[in-house]
Protein backbone atom coordinates (compact mmCIF):
# COMPACT_ATOMS: atom_id res chain seq x y z
CA UNK A 1 0.00 0.00 0.00
CA UNK A 2 1.10 3.85 -0.53
CA UNK A 3 0.16 6.58 1.83
CA UNK A 4 -0.04 9.66 0.10
CA UNK A 5 -0.43 13.37 1.91
CA UNK A 6 -1.40 16.75 0.58
CA UNK A 7 -1.50 19.40 2.18
CA UNK A 8 -2.27 23.31 2.37
CA UNK A 9 -0.48 24.89 5.03
CA UNK A 10 -0.54 28.91 5.02
CA UNK A 11 2.77 29.50 7.63
CA UNK A 12 6.37 28.72 5.87
CA UNK A 13 7.30 27.70 9.72
CA UNK A 14 4.24 25.33 9.85
CA UNK A 15 4.86 24.10 6.58
CA UNK A 16 8.53 23.31 7.11
CA UNK A 17 7.63 21.36 10.34
CA UNK A 18 5.35 19.38 8.13
CA UNK A 19 7.64 18.87 5.34
CA UNK A 20 10.66 17.75 7.65
CA UNK A 21 7.73 15.43 9.68
CA UNK A 22 7.02 13.80 6.69
CA UNK A 23 10.42 12.77 5.26
CA UNK A 24 11.33 11.51 9.04
CA UNK A 25 8.53 8.97 8.78
CA UNK A 26 9.44 7.83 5.08
CA UNK A 27 7.81 9.56 3.15
CA UNK A 28 8.93 11.03 -0.40
CA UNK A 29 7.96 14.54 -1.84
CA UNK A 30 6.72 14.32 -5.11
CA UNK A 31 5.69 18.19 -5.17
CA UNK A 32 6.23 21.15 -2.85
CA UNK A 33 3.37 19.78 -0.80
CA UNK A 34 2.88 16.27 -1.98
CA UNK A 35 4.25 13.44 -0.30
CA UNK A 36 3.90 9.51 -0.74
CA UNK A 37 5.58 6.56 0.49
CA UNK A 38 4.81 3.16 1.48
CA UNK A 39 2.62 2.23 4.47
CA UNK A 40 -0.69 1.10 5.84
CA UNK A 41 -3.87 2.15 7.56
CA UNK A 42 -1.79 2.60 11.16
CA UNK A 43 0.76 4.83 9.51
CA UNK A 44 -1.76 7.03 8.27
CA UNK A 45 -3.23 7.40 11.40
CA UNK A 46 0.07 7.87 12.74
CA UNK A 47 1.15 10.61 10.02
CA UNK A 48 -2.62 11.86 11.03
CA UNK A 49 -2.11 12.69 14.85
CA UNK A 50 1.53 14.16 14.18
CA UNK A 51 0.11 16.68 12.00
CA UNK A 52 -2.79 17.34 14.30
CA UNK A 53 -0.19 18.55 16.50
CA UNK A 54 1.78 21.33 13.46
CA UNK A 55 -1.43 22.12 11.37
CA UNK A 56 -3.40 25.02 12.19
CA UNK A 57 -7.18 23.52 12.23
CA UNK A 58 -8.80 26.29 10.99
CA UNK A 59 -6.34 27.60 8.16
CA UNK A 60 -4.87 24.68 7.32
CA UNK A 61 -5.37 21.34 5.75
CA UNK A 62 -3.98 17.88 5.06
CA UNK A 63 -5.58 15.06 3.20
CA UNK A 64 -3.96 11.49 3.88
CA UNK A 65 -4.93 8.69 1.48
CA UNK A 66 -4.20 4.93 1.44
CA UNK A 67 -3.75 3.63 -1.99
CA UNK A 68 -3.57 0.10 -3.64
CA UNK A 69 -0.02 -0.53 -4.81
CA UNK A 70 -1.82 -0.50 -8.48
CA UNK A 71 -3.60 2.45 -7.93
CA UNK A 72 -0.17 3.99 -7.58
CA UNK A 73 1.63 2.19 -10.35
CA UNK A 74 -1.03 3.60 -12.97
CA UNK A 75 -0.82 7.36 -12.41
CA UNK A 76 -0.48 9.64 -14.57
CA UNK A 77 2.16 12.26 -14.05
CA UNK A 78 2.72 15.35 -16.70
CA UNK A 79 5.47 17.36 -16.67
CA UNK A 80 8.25 16.69 -14.90
CA UNK A 81 8.82 19.76 -12.24
CA UNK A 82 12.72 18.80 -11.60
CA UNK A 83 12.88 22.22 -11.91
CA UNK A 84 10.45 22.94 -8.86
CA UNK A 85 11.50 20.21 -6.75
CA UNK A 86 14.72 18.82 -7.26
CA UNK A 87 15.70 14.93 -6.39
CA UNK A 88 12.17 14.45 -6.95
CA UNK A 89 11.36 11.15 -6.26
CA UNK A 90 10.28 9.29 -9.76
CA UNK A 91 8.25 6.28 -8.05
CA UNK A 92 6.85 4.63 -10.43
CA UNK A 93 4.21 5.47 -13.23
CA UNK A 94 3.16 6.69 -16.52
CA UNK A 95 5.17 9.74 -17.53
CA UNK A 96 3.80 11.80 -20.46
CA UNK A 97 6.56 14.63 -20.74
CA UNK B 1 -13.42 6.01 -8.53
CA UNK B 2 -12.06 8.90 -7.57
CA UNK B 3 -10.27 10.87 -9.64
CA UNK B 4 -7.28 12.56 -7.82
CA UNK B 5 -5.31 15.54 -9.46
CA UNK B 6 -2.75 16.88 -7.75
CA UNK B 7 -0.38 19.82 -9.09
CA UNK B 8 2.36 22.47 -8.81
CA UNK B 9 2.26 24.72 -10.99
CA UNK B 10 4.99 28.17 -10.78
CA UNK B 11 2.98 30.26 -13.17
CA UNK B 12 -0.27 32.21 -11.67
CA UNK B 13 -1.74 32.45 -15.31
CA UNK B 14 -1.10 29.04 -15.72
CA UNK B 15 -2.67 27.49 -11.99
CA UNK B 16 -5.63 29.67 -12.70
CA UNK B 17 -5.73 27.89 -16.42
CA UNK B 18 -5.55 24.38 -14.84
CA UNK B 19 -8.05 25.08 -12.14
CA UNK B 20 -10.66 26.12 -14.48
CA UNK B 21 -10.00 23.06 -16.49
CA UNK B 22 -10.18 20.79 -13.79
CA UNK B 23 -13.55 21.93 -12.36
CA UNK B 24 -15.15 22.23 -16.06
CA UNK B 25 -14.71 18.61 -16.10
CA UNK B 26 -16.58 17.85 -13.20
CA UNK B 27 -13.51 17.95 -10.20
CA UNK B 28 -14.11 19.80 -7.12
CA UNK B 29 -11.23 21.78 -5.42
CA UNK B 30 -10.18 20.09 -2.07
CA UNK B 31 -7.04 22.00 -1.53
CA UNK B 32 -5.63 24.95 -3.33
CA UNK B 33 -3.67 22.76 -6.42
CA UNK B 34 -5.35 19.25 -5.10
CA UNK B 35 -8.56 18.35 -7.11
CA UNK B 36 -11.15 15.42 -6.67
CA UNK B 37 -13.85 13.90 -8.77
CA UNK B 38 -15.55 11.07 -10.06
CA UNK B 39 -14.10 9.15 -12.71
CA UNK B 40 -12.23 6.43 -14.38
CA UNK B 41 -8.93 5.99 -16.45
CA UNK B 42 -10.28 7.09 -19.84
CA UNK B 43 -11.49 10.37 -17.76
CA UNK B 44 -7.62 10.37 -16.42
CA UNK B 45 -6.00 10.42 -19.59
CA UNK B 46 -8.45 12.87 -21.00
CA UNK B 47 -7.52 15.22 -17.52
CA UNK B 48 -3.67 14.68 -18.27
CA UNK B 49 -3.86 15.40 -22.22
CA UNK B 50 -5.76 18.73 -21.39
CA UNK B 51 -3.21 19.68 -18.63
CA UNK B 52 -0.37 19.21 -21.25
CA UNK B 53 -1.40 21.69 -23.30
CA UNK B 54 -1.30 24.13 -19.99
CA UNK B 55 1.61 23.21 -18.00
CA UNK B 56 5.20 24.11 -19.08
CA UNK B 57 6.76 20.69 -18.70
CA UNK B 58 10.47 21.56 -17.29
CA UNK B 59 8.54 23.60 -14.33
CA UNK B 60 5.61 22.23 -13.55
CA UNK B 61 4.30 18.76 -12.88
CA UNK B 62 0.60 17.30 -11.95
CA UNK B 63 0.30 13.74 -10.51
CA UNK B 64 -3.17 12.12 -11.46
CA UNK B 65 -3.91 8.89 -9.90
CA UNK B 66 -7.32 6.67 -10.05
CA UNK B 67 -8.12 5.37 -6.65
CA UNK B 68 -10.83 2.68 -5.80
CA UNK B 69 -14.28 4.44 -3.73
CA UNK B 70 -12.67 2.65 -0.39
CA UNK B 71 -9.53 4.70 -0.38
CA UNK B 72 -11.59 7.88 -0.75
CA UNK B 73 -13.92 7.38 1.82
CA UNK B 74 -11.02 5.91 4.35
CA UNK B 75 -9.12 9.27 3.60
CA UNK B 76 -8.36 11.02 6.49
CA UNK B 77 -8.61 14.91 6.71
CA UNK B 78 -6.32 16.85 9.27
CA UNK B 79 -7.78 20.60 10.01
CA UNK B 80 -10.18 21.60 7.67
CA UNK B 81 -8.88 24.35 5.42
CA UNK B 82 -12.00 26.22 4.67
CA UNK B 83 -10.27 29.79 5.62
CA UNK B 84 -7.76 28.66 2.63
CA UNK B 85 -10.57 27.22 0.23
CA UNK B 86 -13.48 28.82 1.12
CA UNK B 87 -16.29 26.31 0.08
CA UNK B 88 -13.76 23.19 -0.24
CA UNK B 89 -15.84 20.23 -1.24
CA UNK B 90 -16.47 18.26 1.80
CA UNK B 91 -16.59 14.64 0.42
CA UNK B 92 -16.50 11.61 1.91
CA UNK B 93 -13.80 10.73 4.49
CA UNK B 94 -12.65 10.63 8.09
CA UNK B 95 -12.79 14.21 9.72
CA UNK B 96 -9.94 14.50 12.55
CA UNK B 97 -10.64 18.58 13.38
Amino acid sequence: MIILVAYDISDPGRRDRAAKLLQSMGLSRLQRSLYAGRGGAAKARDIARALERILDSETDVADILVLPDHAWSRRIEVGNGRARVPGRARPPGVHIA
